[in-house]
């Protein structure tokens, strides 16, 4: 039986430092007095805390500000582009990417690998993930923190990849397997690529609080954003519409089901429906107007339809946001796409669904990531102050 | 530009009505000491607010609690059973049932009348319901609200039921057209059935807060609850599992898409499979291990599996509750249907997904119905006290 004890002077501090930052972050260049009346704390405890953050690298001061009346002039204060960076990871099937974002979330550097991590194991694909890792360090960038995004199912409590059907992975420490490889002061942080993307939209893209962020690539993903919040599921294993079963006679998948999504309207499938050798191939014959590459992507749109209609269907989402390789096909998607929601969405008379490409596209995953990092610096500011200022 | 104004008293009036006589809710019993200590609240305030409780039949005490130390023995505090009722009604396909729920959700009355309603237009079907309302009303038991369930899309905003598609109705004001038929004192809400029936098993069910629970009758709803609450998307549609495309190229259904779970695994199809004239004698056949009825039941399960595996890979959903006939069936249902769902749920593996049937069976939509009700009354009791002691 223990009692509830009375908040120590550090979870204070902890709580306070989140609060300040959260208000420079939301209303950027407040002064020190406004950041005061926001958040109801004292000038004096706000300007210590500020100075903190400052000598920490988090926030910069700006110009002095025009005030009416007597007293100090105010600073504007802003988040500080040149305090840490989210390192976001991607690795997809066929490729590994990377990037720096800042604190204001623009990124600052993003490189792309071609890697077919179909045909390796495992531990040599990280050892590439780690030279990855290692070559954003020595941009001489401070790295608060790494996000990596996997195309598999993550469990949300552990960090641990359970499976990855497009790479034949099965239960992978992909955290400990990198802090292994690479020398790294930041904590690390693993997650879905496909629920990634769908928060990068949320804090990056089209602007809207509620949607299904549908990512076709190798494999096909959704996040479920409700509210503004990611909606994972119990176990973090939500978003799977790859494996929704469209057609139940349909070639088998390596999860072991039937017929799902993934497997009649992934990139692969419309690449070699299409005749064509590669993404670039295909959208220079959707542009030539080819007959095979818009009947591909027709009947890839009709089966995505059937899939996100029963998304729809379920959880009644007024949006649907292309991302991917599927943001890059959206003007060929866009119509068929359409027509099977109204045909298939019980509700759409009276709450038609609307259909975006997101403006990320393919980076998607990898701004997640990164974005994810730098959200757990802002969720507590203070542990980043106390271990930089130590 | 508004400025938010202080809470008038009558404010914090309601405010403290609904705490106090949550706290008696969820711990019966209590004396008003105790409720004071749990609230927060002076027991002057607590012991004034319980006597207006009192007074409006919605709070009666008990025996006298024997207490150590000095100072006055506290009585137990109740919900009173005698209070205000909830009419709790369902407008199925085919039956139009009612009933009375006590504000400890004991059901002190049933009444079910089979009715073809696809049958007759909606104004013949709502003089019948209102008709049974009238014989419940009738029972010397005061009823403080009444719910609707339909089966069908139901605006949540308005309360207006978009379309019923195995009833054939379009825009009906349910609410409207009830008040005009019955002379009512209580506020009436309308809700689609699936919802309504998970909020029941919710309440009064199989006790977990994490489920899908999908009623099959002639139609096929689901109810999604996500950590204690019901998920019915933006507008109130969601949970429409029914018009789940699960053969993409199956028969025509009246909702306009074709293949949909409803008219695979629907209890209309499931009966004529089976060579019956209705569940009765298709559970008798069940019994009898009859070739035929165990054959029609394993189909419905497999699609049932199909459209279920669906949702939980997108919602990573631990238990799915089989209501509505679906929990007679449970016996015949649950091999087949769980064999589907570890075969085609992408993370069955780690997050096991447990098949109950419902203990409320066919009775969830309406104990769901009169529970809505009784809850509106518990989260503001200081507007029925107002209105009864007036």
């Amino acid at each position: 039986m223990s009692r509830p004890r009375p908040a120590s002077q550090h979870t204070v501090r902890r709580h306070n430092s989140a609060l300040v930052l959260d208000t420079i972050a939301s209303a950027p260049g407040s002064s020190r007095a406004a950041v005061a009346a926001r958040t109801g704390l004292t000038k004096a405890t706000v300007s210590s805390l500020v100075d903190r953050m400052i000598g920490a690298g988090l926030v910069v001061e700006g110009e002095a500000q025009a005030r009416p009346g007597p007293g100090r002039r105010g600073t504007a204060l802003h988040l500080s582009p040149a305090g840490p960076h989210g390192l976001g990871v991607e690795i997809g099937v066929d490729y590994v990417s990377t990037c720096l974002v800042d604190l204001t979330g623009r990124v600052r550097a993003r490189w792309l690998r071609p890697s077919d991590n179909r045909a390796s194991a495992p531990a040599r694909v990280l050892t590439k993930v780690a030279a990855a890792i290692r070559l954003a360090l020595k941009q001489n960038v401070p790295v608060g923190g790494v996000g990596v995004a996997v195309p598999g199912l993550v469990e949300s409590a552990s960090g641990i990849l359970r499976v990855a059907p497009n790479l034949g992975w099965r239960e992978v420490d992909v955290r400990g397997e990198l802090t292994r490889r690479v020398a790294l002061d930041a904590p690390v942080l693993v997650g879905n690529e496909a629920n990634l993307a769908a928060l990068a939209e949320l804090w990056h893209g089209h602007g809207a609080p509620d949607f299904v962020h549908v990512s076709g690539e190798i494999g096909i993903g959704a996040g479920i954003v409700v509210g503004g919040a990611l909606f994972e599921g119990v176990s973090g294993y939500g978003g799977e519409i790859g494996h929704l079963s469209v057609d139940p006679h349909g070639p088998r998948c390596p999860c072991g089901s039937r017929g799902c999504l993934e497997r009649l309207a992934g990139q692969d499938e419309i690449v070699r429906a299409a005749g064509v050798a590669d993404v670039s191939e295909l959208l220079a014959g959707l542009d030539a107007g080819h007959q095979a590459a818009t009947t591909a992507v027709r009947a890839a749109a009709t089966w995505l339809g059937v899939a996100l209609a029963g998304a729809v269907n379920l959880l009644d989402l007024p949006t649907v946001v292309l991302g991917g390789t599927y943001a890059r096909l959206e003007p060929w998607l866009r119509g068929p796409l359409l027509a099977e929601l109204e045909h298939r969405v019980v509700g759409s008379a009276w709450s038609p669904v609307r259909v975006v490409a997101s403006p990320l596209a393919s980076d998607a995953a990898m701004r997640g990531a990164a974005g994810t990092a730098i959200r757990a610096i802002l969720a507590d500011p203070d542990l980043f102050v106390t271990s930089t200022l130590a």
